[in-house]
């Protein structure tokens, strides 16, 4: 739990706050493909999981992709997208670099209406890209290029930005890189200090094996609302049963979100377990942004104010559209969505 | 028409050809966004036009753009996608610069299984962008900077590709640069001296306006078979109706066929009309590509030896297909669709 709040549960709002939620994340270019599972394993690729690749793996799974298309993307870029698209203020740090992809990533998402000032780097590796393969089945298997992203720095944290959101919202992905993980500390620091919330996702299975310990001592120390689906809360305890997982996060975290797919998702809170039921959705077509965008509707709904369960069902509602279509962004409002289910 | 052909009629194959078709055209990564009619008034666009805009203007609209995708694009460059879907050899002829977005469309235009090889600039403007706005109606606006493309040259045309393809198509958007313009008539000269055929596509009412002489001379001496639709026949001829200028093509050009939106199309051949009905599509998303497919699915038709009607009647199906979603590519295989529709 985090150590220099006073007694706000995290749902409180911070009244004087002017943004809901603004995020830390690897600033990435999406390039989305089919792929049969026979392609998926002929190419050795880990399904449903993201795998750090260099530059030259790179162009050589990019040369074994389908035609695709590029739609800026990112976790948690993604994720301030679906708050700005359910009527949240959001703002969003991460690094590209000044290249084509770099004004590509930086145009959609101040389109998107969220605010997004980190300066493009001059002389690093190009913008980051994530080669996503999305098989039938609509899982996807994502291929990530850093590029740029990882010089992502301390100094690159606008503390008057994360001082002014009531939470700061931090990828796990940010772990696979030094200078990323010590710009994440920071903003975790700078937002106690202004006495707001950080909440985390931890990201992916593997990256949480890449870097268990530091999550451990993260999520015990410095985070008030995590976001991990089952497989990442598994691996993050080495359990293999999901009770025994919701058992010690109700241990070490206030409060804690995990997602399961086409079952819903489960609030984990000091006062007990709110299951959530999954929104219906008529076809899902791509899994990319679920988590993303469930975080998106939770973290708008805990902002506004409202009951976990509002808040549970946001994100459901908000993780529902996303998968209904191609990409990780909302592709239509997510605000007139949420009011037609609740009318 | 082509003086240099014996008796040969147009839709007769060449059986030595190893291509069906090779396409030359400007290279463009397309950039699409919803927008209001509205937001097209505002920004003072000819809405359904293809306007060509300089550098500076293209990052004053993008940033007035909503969040976009990137897809590959360029006319010409559809249709020999849509060729490849349909199950035929193609190859495409085209410009882009050596940076980032050439790249995406080299991968595309590749993966989609055209043969492409055209040298990247690498020392000229960026690699063309068309940034298009789809309105509600699933009209598109698309303004386009024509960047690298225009370095296309008489030096990019090759022979043996040319001399290869049962069909050079060309689209009349290259008549803007007078290098491209000086590709474009080279390439029909070299298609001619091999025995091939060459068809044309007027691309725009307001590109056929700025070039209205050049056309003529060229549809009148060079061209076998051309497309138009009923805004770019029309202007072409300065006439009102669609009728006169029916019979004017009628008297130029050996084949024409002249798409009419939601009425269909109509083949103009020596022997007589041939009408096609539109294909129905259950719900118009964006028409981004129409023109470009349907002449994909024609020529596919046609260098196959396959009536007029047919040949027709495959374009309206391909048409049909790309209309009914976001973006100027196919996103299912046309082999299978035609498959299923004359099964």
């Amino acid at each position: 739990m985090a150590s220099t709040k006073d007694s706000d549960s995290p749902e409180q709002q911070s009244t004087d706050a002017t943004l809901n939620v603004v995020g830390v994340g690897n600033a990435i270019v999406d390039t989305l493909a089919h792929a049969t599972d026979g392609q998926i394993a002929q190419l050795g690729l880990a399904k449903g999981a993201m795998t750090l690749i260099d530059a030259d793996r790179a162009i050589e799974l990019h040369d074994q992709m389908e035609a695709a298309i590029e739609v800026s993307g990112g976790s948690a870029a993604n994720t301030l997208v679906g708050v700005a698209s359910l009527g949240g203020r959001g703002a969003y740090i991460g690094k590209v670099r000044d290249d084509q992809l770099g004004e590509i990533f930086r145009h959609d998402i101040r389109a998107a209406g969220v605010d997004f000032r980190t300066t493009a780097a001059t002389d690093s590796l190009p913008t980051a890209r994530s080669l996503i393969f999305v098989t039938p089945d609509a899982q996807r298997t994502m291929q990530t290029y850093l590029g740029a992203s990882v010089a992502l720095g301390p100094d690159d944290i606008d503390a008057s930005l994360i001082g002014s959101a009531t939470f700061t919202y931090l990828e796990g992905y940010l772990f696979d890189k030094d200078p990323a993980k010590a710009a994440f500390v920071r903003a975790a620091e700078i937002a106690h200090r202004a006495d707001r919330r950080v909440a985390l996702t931890l990201s992916d299975p593997f990256c949480v094996d890449r870097h268990r310990a530091s999550f451990l001592h993260l999520v015990s120390g410095h985070i008030d609302l995590l976001f991990a689906n089952e497989a990442e809360i598994t691996a993050l305890f080495q359990v293999d049963d999901f009770d025994g997982a919701v058992a010690q996060i109700r241990g070490l975290c206030e409060l804690a979100v995990i997602t399961r797919g086409d079952q819903g998702s489960l609030i984990v809170s000091e006062r007990g377990l709110i299951p959530i039921a999954p929104e219906p959705v008529d076809r899902v077509i791509d899994t990319t942004g679920a988590g993303d965008l469930y975080a998106a509707g939770f973290l708008f709904g805990l902002t506004n104010g409202y009951e976990l369960e509002t808040c549970g069902r946001i994100g459901s509602i908000a993780a529902a559209e996303v998968i209904s279509h191609y990409g990780a962004r909302p592709a239509t409002s997510l605000a007139d969505l949420v009011d037609q289910r609740f009318a």
